[in-house]
């Protein structure tokens, strides 16, 4: 009887490739799965799930990890405001990990003797899969045909066209990765240090003139509507959002930041509603929650979207980390009103029951109500007494 | 004979009343001051100067401390990448802790018996002058007449009018307060929550329609040319690059956050060259930096701009952090090239000797050459040790 | 109809003058109130009973927050290992946010038109006191009359004598706060830099002198026994092990730190069961945690105890820290044994079934079972990777 | 001409084994040599050169690093007081990096092929090497064949013997490493987690019984005089004060931490003069440190102490840490008393003329001096603001 394989299948050239190499030249029986975390249409998964089994899969497998991506981690996403060095919403990096697990726990439910990946020996998907594989199926050999025999493509059309695959596999300019939170791109200029993406690198074009209003509403921290549209599912919301936002050309950018792998690399993006959605939950947050909130959970999420980025998913403090941030949210509730243009945004202000900026209590510059000048002298003079102290005593370095 | 005040002047309102009370009402000989750091005309000075006289100062003195409060604050601003709550220069309130610093060393020199300032009881100014003279000038006691008495507008014109004084008080619709790193704008809409401020409260009109690209040359960290001008004072190069800019509507923002006196408050800011050399520095610094150079000096720097809000620039501490942020700069050296846009700018890319994301050492997601593929597998494998101890020990708490 | 006062009152000297004088000289009808977080004995609280009622209260009130105090702050140094500077439990720091926090509710639905308290001008009570009245009972007016007269001892007991109470004030060399978390010791030698407590000075005499193992056990976090004894309510398990420890002169100690009003402040203390909790939980946890909860509840604690230490307790933030270590919590679990002897004490090892040191593993220095050493060749290969990058491109740097 | 190979040799079974394999097996030049970090004798090291000798080295290197050993590591250990999870005084974490800092520039200096070490599988010490190798030298292979062959003590003995070298290879009970800052120890015991070290594991005898008053002096955060003795050499006054301490059984412990490979480590130590100069150091700290550098340097140094621990010790990150420490100790100067006893030690207290306890700025719960009741119930005022205003806003959120 043959051995059996679990491939993480995405229809392009290198997995097909594994495809054929697993079970042609390993002799084992290839399953095929497709975690689609929201970037796959119903199309493009009925010609992947043929494409396998032309390609001589056993069995083809389409697992729907959108609804659980959005509850154990873009909500996370959202309430932390994560952006990876304050740019990237960590976009791709968050998907292959809850493509890594779904196919983690299907690979140890089938019974399989081994999983695949066709990651390369180069970027950071090698080692989300390996590490989350790692964790949950540690008994499981990973194996991984393209990192370890470092083909071209030119070798891999061929090799596939000796087997009877004479596909048309066009090499596109760039290679995109697109799921319900932004299409991350990579390829020419993001190469290089000093060239930026052309327009038509991104997968929207740009084509809204005028500026408009758009009002977003949270609910506890997640998107409950937009305008006057409400939802009761934040993923529908997300999609709306970017479907009016995107083609203003909002959310685009190139992330530079370390990978796991200890070299510098460098990606571009669109992330019309995620970006949006960060940008007006955080200035909701600045008016709802306390300076120390603000600033631990900073840290806090500053951390979780580092480690989430690396593969290290199921560390248990990113648990301890994602209570924090629940908590905080009791409070954040309230409507955030943005204006749109082409290539930019503003947030030009918010509405809460829960905005510690009522007049009730002072107007900043303006009035004190609550407090008399003598209570600010009073204040200053007691903040200021161990520097005053260090001061005096220490003379001669007094700057 | 008369005691002595020296009394921050502006030339405003509050302060005009500030000289006619201390010296009418207080019968004290008055020294009016003010310190420029970098935001008043000669002939602003001049009529400041003319307006402290007619209103019976004994003496008044300008002190230009623009230079000094580069070196020793806005270079590590730069370094430091600082924005207050991710968005907000820290224009005002780094001038102001410069301006009472160099206040308080003039009252110390010059035997003063009182140190005065026309700061309200509401916003954060009173805090940052009370903190450095109490601090640097602790047996000297500080008159806050605007803060004690919370007169009207009215009353304050009258007050001077009954002591021979008619001027022509306009009141501005909004408050502004300009200098090198910035302007700082309050008033009517952002004494609100949902209201953003229009065009004209700003002080640069829009003009420039047309895209161009801008190459800001970085050196140790400092800014060193724009284009193709050399700047040997850092200062010149912000002033060339703001007047190239601030008509693009480029750095402008509302900056919501916490007071020092547990308020929220929210101004509007614009401040083009602090913005695009901030934005520049930062991403020359994503090439050249360690990871873990780039996670610290965001904690420290953090920090370093809260406790600058906050008054507390003469915490030992913040000589500590310079030296850190100093150290790190020894490669922030290169070039960035910036597209400028109507209200809008992108960062293009950079050119670094130091840069890491040198294609010597591999590309990302391109090509291994330093490394193996088994190396990355080994990596992935003792980077989920814990991880896979930790969910085998704790099955049931497997996620 | 007279104004009403609720006093916090301890039966000391400070307290007894603050019934005498807002009854007598201010004329309020005084409710004294003593909240009772574990220190007392009920002979003690009749006898400050008794004098209240001598004293001339209106009524007197005895409330006891020994279990809420546990419930909702005890329980919380304990998960977080929290010693302030390393050292100190917080022991009357913990408690008088919660007497504060008892007062402000009583006065609250009692109706009373001020809440007073018996705090000097010099140390952290005052704050303590002061910031909880004013977040849990803003409208209410504390009165301060010993912060405010700063009178000496001699002119307190004579004004009680000249209102008809000539009673016997021994002015004990040490003042002394007793509580379930440990007895606070401050006079004489704390006030100075360089000496240290006597034997004396503590309240438990050191009688034991045989050494002893006992083994302390926790359930999720919270000490759930002693030795053989299971204990429900770890109130009570606090108590056992602080019987048998004390008379070692265990957790004995001199806390040197910055206070709320920036000087630096000195207390002895003793506290033999928080000392011991403290030391064999974080032991027990270092087995069970992964390296970044330690990392990252060791930050947000050593916070948490700051602000707790500054009467902070009720910044919203508090509670997100605490849902966070609260999470972290679930797997600590097990026993921890320890050495007790003489003014020393030693962890000597634990027993746990979430122990992350299990042999099966791997054991450190001697077998690794789970990978090869060519896994950690790859791995320190990969690791190495950016710093190699670094000191390639920046030779001239390099050490 | 045969190639040549570097190794790091201590004349232990284990390395003495790579001497033989690496001449016979792989027919290379063996150069061995030994980096004296402190904890090696005159006779031990003449020892070791002819046991290299013996065993067919080519050539054996002395390198004495121990004054580079203090001045580019321990005297940071001291600034940050450094002890990894509160407890580790980094002992054999720190010196391994500098002996591999020291083998890696010998290696590049003497033109040779290949660098071994003779470390297992299973430690840190392997990445310590590794890293620091892949770093310095990255294009020397590095050769480690314990690791790869895995081979029992019993087959490294016959190896040697059929090779001619019939030594008599002890067992020890434990393995022991020593060197300036402290003396770690690993076996038996330390390999559960329940079980304690035996006072024979540990290298000193204790034969103090008298407790004694010692004083260490610091100068700008170094070691400078023990009672009345004077040392220009840092590393002098180390050596004495261990003599003094380490009959008395202090500085010993027992570390459980993470190791760089994922799993938890367990190791005795004995460190007596390293954990007296750290504690007394961290006590005159935080008399004469402000708040914020206490806690920043805390953060700082705890992952200063990580990232040494971890072999990391090349990240420029960590010379931007040096210089913050660095910074702060300009202040750290006075004499700490201890009292030293049997297998405990207590801090007594300090004197430092930068001592911000002086009374002559108030004392702490007696006298305020340089402010009033009312600054502070200002203070209390404002500060209470933020809280204030969230309760009243979320009231049904109140505590």
């Amino acid at each position: 009887m043959k051995k059996k394989v679990v491939l993480a299948f995405s229809g392009g050239l290198d997995t097909s490739y594994c495809v054929k190499y697993l079970s042609e030249t390993k002799g084992l029986d290839v399953y095929t799965v497709i975690v689609n975390t929201g970037g796959f249409t119903e199309n493009e998964l009925t010609n992947i799930q043929n494409l396998a089994q032309t390609l001589g899969a056993v069995k083809h497998e389409t697992i729907d990890a959108t609804q659980q991506y959005y509850e154990q981690c873009i909500r996370f996403l959202v309430y932390g405001n994560i952006l990876k060095n304050g740019t990237y919403p960590l976009s791709v990096s968050s998907e292959r990990v809850f493509q890594a697990m779904a196919l983690a726990n299907y690979t140890n439910e089938s019974g399989a003797d081994y999983i695949a990946h066709g990651s390369t020996g180069a970027g950071n998907d090698q080692v989300r899969f390996d590490m989350i594989f790692n964790i949950l199926a540690p008994e499981i050999e990973i194996l991984t045909p393209i990192r370890e025999q470092q083909l071209s493509r030119e070798q891999e059309i061929q090799f596939l066209a000796e087997h009877g695959h004479k596909l048309d596999w066009q090499k596109a300019q760039y290679s995109l990765n697109q799921g319900l939170w932004g299409t991350t791109i990579g390829g020419k200029e993001t190469l290089t240090s000093h060239l930026s993406l052309p327009d038509e690198a991104y997968p929207t074009r740009i084509t809204e003139e005028n500026p408009t209003n758009v009002i977003v509403h949270f609910k506890n921290g997640q998107i409950s509507g937009v305008d006057d549209a409400e939802f009761e599912n934040p993923v529908q919301a997300i999609r709306a959002l970017n479907t009016l936002a995107a083609p203003y050309g909002i959310g685009r950018d190139i992330h530079i930041g370390d990978t796991i792998i200890g070299i510098k690399g460098r990606v571009g993006f669109e992330a019309a509603a995620p970006i949006l959605i960060i940008k007006a939950h955080q200035a909701l947050e600045k008016h709802v929650l306390s300076k120390w909130q603000i600033h631990w959970k900073d840290q806090l999420t500053n951390w979780y979207g580092m480690l989430l980025h690396e593969g290290q998913f199921l560390d248990p403090v990113m648990r301890d980390i994602e209570v924090f941030m629940e908590n905080s949210q009791k409070v954040v509730s309230g409507s955030v009103e943005v204006l749109l243009a082409q290539q930019n945004f503003q947030i030009l202000g918010i509405r809460s029951p829960h905005d510690l900026m009522s007049p009730e209590f002072g107007s900043y510059g303006e009035m004190n109500i609550s407090w008399t000048g003598e209570d600010v002298r009073g204040f200053a003079k007691i903040l200021a007494n161990q520097s005053r102290i260090y001061h005096t005593v220490n003379k001669k370095d007094k700057r």
